[in-house]
């Protein structure tokens, strides 16, 4: 039978180019078909589609089997062709979950207040897209205070690129002073580079209440854009994700001030992802089909493949119904058996496999 | 009187030039007079002697005081020269003590293994200057491995020296194959510059058993040159040390293995610092004065003029005897009485009081 896709939504770490610093690795690709009997499928991309930039097993494949020619035709954003053309399948941007979407809505909190954002790539741009209009990045912030960071005369080095640079000068210089005003929040939108300055920077913004150097008032809020430990790249074994910065960044300040860090952490496996997934698949379902589709349809099943217990298998199942873990052994976990702490309702060995069981599952 | 120098011991972090990248925060300057009654003083540099490149108050004539004019002769380092010209006063490197020095107890062990070494400036170096046959700096180890560092094509940098550059690398061609022999011991030799390296390479080596990617095996040592959490710099509050790098890289390999990270710390507030400065004194003690000095002399007081509690004031009372510890307001304390869980002594404003207060309790 000919399937329509009616959703999707992906998310990624910032593999498929430098310009994509603020996706960050987990995928959600609904796919669901206008009946009541209904259900979608969340991928994760990194350790289960792609290692690194190249695809795993035949992963393609896979996908395509969820995809007639009919789908696409909207204009696709860089991120989305170029997972198109890793995947070899129409993706367009609506299917896009970034780990810092939910920072849209601090907006009315924060939206004329001076924030920094840190993370590789240009995370003050991202906030500024967002519509704050007082971002600025960890970076140029620095510049601002000499001596701030001790190890700058050993770093012959730069992180900008020059859209940020740009940007970011301009409106700093036009519209604040970032050494008299205090710092009303934090952003660590993707994973930052260079962590000694990060850290003690954020150090002394968290503990002065918002201005290095000033006395300690009460601790601007603190957001994190995810919170995996390890991930599943290029490299044999996982490499350390935002979650290992933050707890660098935790275990340091709660050392050195005398409240410990607050702070929040968006993305897997908080369950918020999950819920907002499933809005925005249900909200995108009713678009295509306003004929036969209510605002009170549910899914019957929607299915999480991914390759890490302690973030997609957790994650799904904290969201609870109608969420259905499938862990693979293409990433992090590489067990023979379930997982001890974190069992997926099914565990198999590649996402093929994975999508093979559902379509059966569902009788397709 | 006139009081001839018999010895001095300094130890300071990098400040004076970017040579200096293994010299790390305590200083220690003996001063002693050739009697049954003698004393030493040991200065704390960052913060109590200099702030930066800056003498703090007027600690110049303070130290002016304990010299004569009859003092040097002895060719200088940079080092010593640099803190002579900063300081006014003529010190000569055997006066300066290293946090890295005890390294060189580790020669037998590891002399003809390859070992890692990490830290601003050339840390490669400082081991092979020490005798290491197969030392190799961590960047350039990790240059070896592809993709080893995820955030690596964010970093348009180079932490390299030339002469760093160009002796790790004919070392390593010629002598040894850092992709198939295991590290076996990993050292932080002064402050980490990339931290998100360093962090995600010393916790591959070290959960890999000397060899990334490798099944997990016993995990090699790993030694720290000194373990200072914060200390004062030119910037107004303090500034994150090599004890916040252990931090980090301690909460987080504590979290992706499973048996907690085993390290040595060498440097304040370790005893054996106190001790071996005491020996070293004690030492040149009887080769100025073979006539009326015996080994079994001791010194009656030493005195630990220091800025920061939980180093200087801790160490010293932890090495007990003949130690006596004066806590100054010019660095990293900046109470009013004296400090709560590390008291003093003897609390004062500036290194002057302290030497004042020492010249009078010893009646000179």
């Amino acid at each position: 039978m000919k399937l329509r896709t009616i959703s999707r939504v992906v998310q990624g770490r910032n593999r498929y180019s430098s310009t994509q610093f603020y996706i960050y690795r987990v995928s959600a690709q609904f796919h669901s078909i206008p009946k009541r009997h209904s259900f979608g499928i969340a991928f994760d991309i990194d350790g289960v589609i792609l290692r690194g930039r190249t695809p795993i097993g035949d992963s393609p494949k896979a996908l395509r089997r969820l995809y007639d020619d009919s789908g696409g035709g909207i204009p696709e954003s860089r991120r989305a062709s170029e997972l198109s053309q890793l995947l070899g399948v129409n993706i367009d941007p609506i299917q896009v979950l970034q780990g810092h979407t939910p920072f849209k809505n601090l907006l009315k909190r924060f939206e004329n207040e001076l924030i920094v954002a840190t993370g590789k790539g240009e995370p003050a741009v991202v906030m500024s897209e967002y519509g704050f209009k007082k971002a600025i990045s960890l970076e140029e912030y620095a510049s601002h205070f000499n001596n701030i960071d001790p190890l700058s005369p050993y770093k012959t080095w730069t992180t900008k690129q020059p859209g940020d640079e740009q940007k970011n000068s301009s409106e700093s210089v036009q519209s604040f002073d970032v050494t008299s005003e205090r710092v009303k929040a934090a952003f660590v939108v993707s994973d930052p580079v260079d962590w000694s300055r990060d850290i003690q920077v954020l150090c002394d913004i968290l503990r002065s209440g918002g201005l290095p150097g000033e006395k300690c008032e009460h601790q601007p809020p603190m957001y994190f854009a995810a919170d995996d430990l390890e991930y599943q790249a290029v490299f044999p074994c996982e490499r350390l994700g935002m979650g290992a910065f933050r707890i660098a960044l935790e275990s340091i300040f709660n050392r050195i001030h005398h409240k410990p860090l607050e702070y929040t952490s968006f993305g897997k496996p908080n369950p918020e992802v999950f819920k907002n997934a499933e809005s925005i698949l249900k909200q995108l379902l009713n678009e295509d089909h306003k004929d036969i589709i209510n605002n009170s349809h549910h899914f019957e099943t929607l299915y999480m493949i991914g390759d890490n217990p302690s973030v997609d298998v957790k994650g799904a199942r904290q969201a609870g119904h109608p969420w259905f873990s499938i862990l693979t052994r293409t990433g992090v976990f590489k067990g023979k058996e379930n997982h001890t702490d974190y069992p997926a309702d099914k565990v198999v060995d590649t996402v093929e496999e994975a999508v093979e069981y559902i379509l059966h599952k569902e009788a397709i």
